[in-house]
């Protein structure tokens, strides 16, 4: 299997990942508003990449308004019912609820990576749990993409340390696969190894991570940096993201 | 000063790059052709993007042809005088020639810098001249762009060790001066770090140093690999890349 990283959406061509096993990493805070969301009964996820959209697929489905959910600049949308917290989340508000979801960077590069032959979302939350995942036989039959959703397609090194770490769990245990890896793989690994053990604080000093705690989302940051906190599984099918069944009488909640 | 590294020129937005000083960097082999071809006499070098225009340039210029020159996937463009090896630009060459130079990641990263303040080629051979030309007042007034040509938009490891050691050298060497770090940069600092006394088997390793030595250009990657063989300063300047004449009598030929 060849191990390949993508440090922003904007190194993608499409039809690239049409082939592939993707994961797609936003730690900061896509995957781990998803992954909370999942965890406390969300129904559904709908990423879309554009505001007009996200209105566009609410509006369409009268039977039951999906949640509106997302951010610009970290922000709230405006007439949206969420914003891109993990902690606005809670069971109370999305149980058995669909969400509309739409963001800067993550929703965009899951959108980018739609043809993938599996997409699955990635943080440090379930990082084992994906690692797991992408081990089955029927997905070493691909080669593995992981996508880092970045910052306005900018490098970013909380996305890369934890790709990194998937890197590094995958050639930890590898259960007799031979992999190979990218110039970019063999990157993102090694920038783990330099803050492994300090992951936390690597968060905080990221760009965003400042940005994030300026807004008065430091507590996100740490959410964000619980690795294996979750064992859920969200894999995108039919324009949707939903945690895979198999996995979901294993689940723990996390609040 | 910001310095700020950009691993693909993709990662590149129109406007971005225009008040800033440009470092371009394409190790394998660009930068390293060009330093080389203007210690060795070259008069100027014209880059661009794309083949019909090298060829429209070179026919707009009747009183002296200048020698076309580059690469697709590696190999000498067909009709073209020169390829993209160090190798090939010797004085009895190139000497006092006006030069087009074609090549798939390095011309293309150039051309989509050309609104720097300044912009400047380079790639270990001559890492410590453009650490030096950096630190001089006029260019303290900006910020610092790093951009890295990678490989066909992609991240290439040689790039960023180079771009790393380049940030290295400035915090080291940094008379005074206070410089803040983007992600990128960070990580670039610290892939270097993880090479540091190991370049040229970094450069050896990489996935573009493991296909040109498919091509026999194992030599380019040697060549590329000498730390400070030389002292020239490309700069372009009215869209041709010239030696900056302050620095011309220190020069040392590289043949």
């Amino acid at each position: 299997m060849k191990i390949d990283v993508f440090f922003t959406p904007a190194c993608v061509d499409e039809g690239t990942l049409s082939d592939k096993v993707v994961v797609v990493v936003d730690v900061l805070r896509a995957s781990t508003t998803m992954i909370t969301a999942l965890e406390n009964g969300a129904k559904e996820i709908i990423p879309v990449a554009e505001i007009e959209e996200a209105l566009k697929v609410a509006t369409s489905r009268v039977a039951e308004r999906p949640l509106l959910s997302g951010e610009r600049h970290g922000k709230v949308i405006q007439g949206f019912d969420l914003g891109n917290s993990p902690e606005e989340f809670s069971a109370s508000v999305v149980g058995e609820k669909s969400l509309v979801f739409c963001t800067t960077n993550g929703t965009r590069a899951i959108v980018k990576a739609k043809s993938a032959k599996v997409l699955v979302i990635c943080g440090f939350l379930n990082i084992s749990t994906v690692k797991e995942f992408i081990l089955k036989p029927d997905n070493l039959e691909y080669n593995l993409s992981i996508l880092c959703a970045g910052k306005e397609n900018r490098f970013s090194l909380e996305d890369t340390i934890c790709a990194g770490l998937l890197v590094d769990k995958l050639l930890t245990d590898k259960k007799g696969q031979a992999f190979l890896l990218s110039d970019s793989a063999l990157a993102a690994r090694i920038l783990y190894e330099k803050f492994r053990g300090n992951e936390l604080a690597a968060l905080r000093d990221s760009e965003h991570g400042r940005y994030l705690a300026q807004l008065g989302f430091g507590k996100d940051i740490e959410t964000a940096a619980r690795i294996d906190a979750s064992q859920a599984l969200p894999i995108l099918e039919d324009s949707a993201i939903r945690l895979q069944k198999v996995e979901k009488q294993k689940l723990k909640r996390v609040d």
